[in-house]
C-alpha cells in the first residue's frame, strides 16, 4: 500500500500557505483571451530548489532564478507565456524586471522571486504588459487560484496539468501541489519546460533539490513529444514547513516517502505531458522489462517512444513490430534480438506481435481494436534480466505537423 | 578544378562490364504495376566491398552478403523491394536462396551474389515470386537497364536515384555508376537502405572498402529523413577493372581522384535522397562554418536538420531563428551562444535571422518568398574557427505522417 493518495481538483495551492492566480497581460498584442500571466506566492519564505533544462542555450530567465536560488530560499513565483525572453540581448534585465515588479508588488526581496517564461525564442519580451498588471496579478491570487496560474503557463497545451497529493510524515498530513505546461519542444531531460511545484512539508532547499532529481529521472526525465529539448525546462519546488513535520534534512525514512509521493505525481505529470504532446491523439508508453539493467531499459524504452515511425504508426492504429525491433535496434543498447518479445495493449486487451525477435502473424483486427484506444502500452520483454524502465510518448500527427508548420503567426 | 564529370542519364550500368535489370515479381502479392526485383551482373568477377548499417537488429541479408564479401570478390546482386527479409525466423536461408538462385541462372558462384532487400519488417519473405521470375531477371539485363534495376528497389521513393560520372586516372577514362532508394527510415549512420555502385576503374576490394567509407562520412552519414536507422542499409560496390587503369592498392594519388569523384556523386545522392524523403516538399541542407572543428560542425549541422521542429517550421516557410539555435544548443556540441549568427538562403535571396545568439527583427514577406522554394539552405556560422560540414535533411509535413500512419496496408 502506498503512503500516499492524489487529491482531487488538487493544485499547487493545495498546500498551506500558498496563494496563486493568474491574469491576460497582453504578452502576445493579439492575446485578449488567455491568462498568460501567473504567480504563486507563499506567506512565508520558503526552501527552494530548481532543476532546469540541459540544452546549452538557456532562457536568461534560468540564470537569474538560479541566482535567486542560491540561498536555497523563495517566496514567489512569477511566469509568463507568449515569449520564452531567449535568445534575446536584454533578457538577463527582463527577467531581473519581471522579478522586481512582482518583488515590489508582494512587499518581498526580488532575489525570493523565481521567474520563468515560455512561448517564441528570439523575440524581445514586453515589459509593458507585465507592469501594466502586476498589480492585478497580485490581487488575483487565492487559495484555489492555482488554477488560474496553470492556464497562464500553458502555450499550445490543450488541458491544464495540476494536481495535488497526500501523505503523513511523523503523525502529520503533508500536501504536495503542482502545476505544469508541455505540449511541444518536450524531449528527454526535463522535457516539461514550466512546472512548479509546492509543499507545506518541511524539507531543507538540498533535500528538496535531491528529491528533485530523484522524481524526474523516472518521469520527467523520461518524456518525449518530439525530441527537441527546451532552451527554457524549469521544475521549480517550493516548501513552506507549514505542516509542521520535523524538517527533512537528511535521507531518512520521511524523505524516502516524500520522493515516493513527488515520483508518483510526477510520473503522473509525465502522462499527460506525453497526452497533451502537440496534436498527440494518445499515450503511447514504452514498458520495458527483462533488461539487464535498469539503464539499459531507460535507454530502449526512450528509444522506441521517440522514434517517429512508432509514432506515426501509432496514430495509424498500425501494429507494426519491424519498427519497434528497428528502434530498439539503434538505440545503442546492447540487446541479444533473439531473445526480444514485444506486444501491444491498451484498454481492449492485449496482442503479441513479435517473439524472439521475429515477426508473428497475428490477427489484425483484434491489433487495429487495441491500437484505436487513446492510450497504448508497447510493452517489450528483453528476455535478459530483471532491469525495467517506463517512457511516456505521443502519437504522430497531421496536427503536429499543423501546429508547428506555423506557430509563430 | 574537378577531375570528373558528372554523365548525363549516367547509371549502374554505365561503366563497362555491367548489365542490369528488373522485373515485377510480385513479392507483395498485390503489386502487379512496379518492378521489385532487380539485378545487376558483371561479364567478369569484381573486386567488391560494402558498408552496412549500424543497426543492431539486422536483415540477415546483411549477414549473407558479408560473408560472401569475405573474400572481397563478387560478380551480381540481386535485391527486392516490398520486403525487408528481416527479423524473420528463416532470413538467413531465404537469403542464400535468393544468391543461389541469382547464381544458377548467371552460372556464378552463390557466394559472388551480393544480396539486399528492403520493405516491410517481421514478414515472412516469399521466395516463389522469386523463383518464378529470376529466369526473366536474367533476361532483362541489358547494357541501359540501370534504371530497371533502381525502380526495383524503391519503396516509397518518388523518383529513381541513378547517377554516373567519368574520371580520368593515369590516362585511362573510367566511370563510376550507382543506384540507390531512400525515402523512410533514413537518418545518419548509413541513412539510406540500398545504395549500389559499380565501376570499370581497377580498385582492390581492400581499397573500395576504403573509400566507400571516406565517401560516406560526409554523405550518406549526413542525411536524415526521420532519425530512425534502418536494419537493412546496404550500399555496395563492385570494381570491373574494364578500363584498364593501374589497379589502385593503395592511397596514393589515383586513390585520392577517385574517392574525389565518388564523395561528390555520393553527396549529390544524398540530396536526392533528403529531397525525396518520405512526404518532403523541400531540401533543406544545414550549413555550419566556423566551427572548432569538423567533428564539432557535423554535429550541430545533423542536430538542426534532425529536429522535427526545425523540420515542420521549414515546412511551414517559417524563417523560425529559436528553432535553430534550441537545436544547436541540445546537439551536445560545445558552443558560444553569443557568437552563432543563422541565415536562410534560396534560389530566392539570403536573410539573417540571428546574429551574435540573439533573434533579429527581418522582413517576414521577404523570409517567406525566400523559404517557400524547394532547396533551403539554413546557414549557421559558431564564429569559433575553422570547421564546416554539411547535412541533408527534408521538412516534415501532412505526407509523412499519411504515409507511414498505415505503412504496412
Amino acid at each position: 500500500m502506498s503512503n500516499y493518495k492524489f487529491i482531487e481538483n488538487g493544485s499547487v495551492t493545495s498546500p498551506r500557505g500558498f496563494v496563486a492566480g493568474g491574469v491576460i497581460a497582453g504578452i502576445k498584442p493579439n492575446n485578449t483571451t488567455k491568462r498568460d500571466l501567473g504567480m504563486i506566492f507563499c506567506e512565508k519564505p520558503c526552501a527552494a530548489a530548481a532543476i532546469f533544462t540541459k540544452n546549452r542555450v538557456k532562457s536568461d530567465t534560468i540564470y537569474v532564478t538560479q541566482e535567486h536560488l542560491k540561498n536555497g530560499v523563495a517566496q514567489a513565483v512569477i511566469a509568463n507565456s507568449g515569449n520564452a525572453n531567449a535568445c534575446n540581448p536584454d533578457g538577463y534585465e527582463k527577467a531581473e524586471q519581471m522579478c522586481a515588479l512582482a518583488a515590489d508588488a508582494l512587499g518581498i526581496a526580488a532575489d525570493d522571486v523565481i521567474v520563468a517564461s515560455t512561448g517564441v525564442i528570439g523575440q524581445a519580451l514586453p515589459i509593458e504588459p507585465i507592469e501594466k498588471s502586476v498589480g492585478a496579478l497580485k490581487d488575483s491570487m487565492t487559495r484555489d487560484g492555482g488554477t488560474y496560474a496553470a492556464e497562464a503557463i500553458m502555450t499550445t497545451d490543450t488541458i491544464k496539468k495540476e494536481w495535488a497529493v497526500q501523505l503523513t510524515l511523523g503523525g502529520k498530513t503533508v500536501t504536495i501541489g503542482g502545476i505544469a505546461k508541455g505540449s511541444g519542444m518536450i524531449h528527454i531531460n526535463m522535457g516539461t519546460t514550466l512546472s512548479f511545484v509546492t509543499t507545506d512539508a518541511a524539507v531543507s532547499a538540498e533535500m528538496l533539490h535531491s528529491a528533485l532529481i530523484e522524481a524526474a529521472d523516472v518521469s520527467y526525465n523520461m518524456v518525449s513529444v518530439d525530441g527537441d529539448t527546451s532552451t527554457n525546462d524549469t521544475l521549480a519546488i517550493m516548501a513552506s514547513g507549514l505542516a509542521g513535520n520535523d524538517e527533512i534534512t537528511e535521507k531518512n525514512g520521511d524523505y524516502a516517502l516524500f520522493v515516493e509521493a513527488l515520483t508518483a505525481a510526477f510520473k503522473a505529470v509525465a502522462k499527460k505531458l506525453a497526452a497533451d504532446g502537440e496534436g498527440a491523439t494518445k499515450l503511447v508508453i514504452g514498458k520495458v522489462s527483462g533488461a539487464k539493467d535498469e539503464s539499459t531499459a531507460k535507454v530502449i524504452a526512450k528509444s522506441v517512444i521517440c522514434s517517429s515511425l512508432v509514432k506515426a504508426a501509432m496514430f495509424g492504429a498500425d501494429a507494426n513490430c519491424g519498427r519497434i525491433l528497428c528502434a530498439i535496434g539503434y538505440s545503442g543498447a546492447e540487446v541479444d534480438v533473439k531473445k526480444i518479445d514485444v506486444s501491444y495493449r491498451s484498454a481492449k486487451g492485449e496482442i503479441l506481435v513479435c517473439k524472439d525477435g521475429m515477426g508473428l502473424a497475428f490477427d489484425e483486427d483484434k491489433a487495429k481494436e487495441i491500437l484505436i484506444e487513446s492510450e497504448i502500452d508497447i510493452i517489450i520483454n528483453l528476455g535478459d534480466g530483471n532491469g525495467e524502465a517506463e517512457a511516456y510518448g505521443c502519437d504522430l500527427t497531421y496536427d503536429y505537423v499543423k501546429i508547428n508548420g506555423d506557430y509563430r503567426t
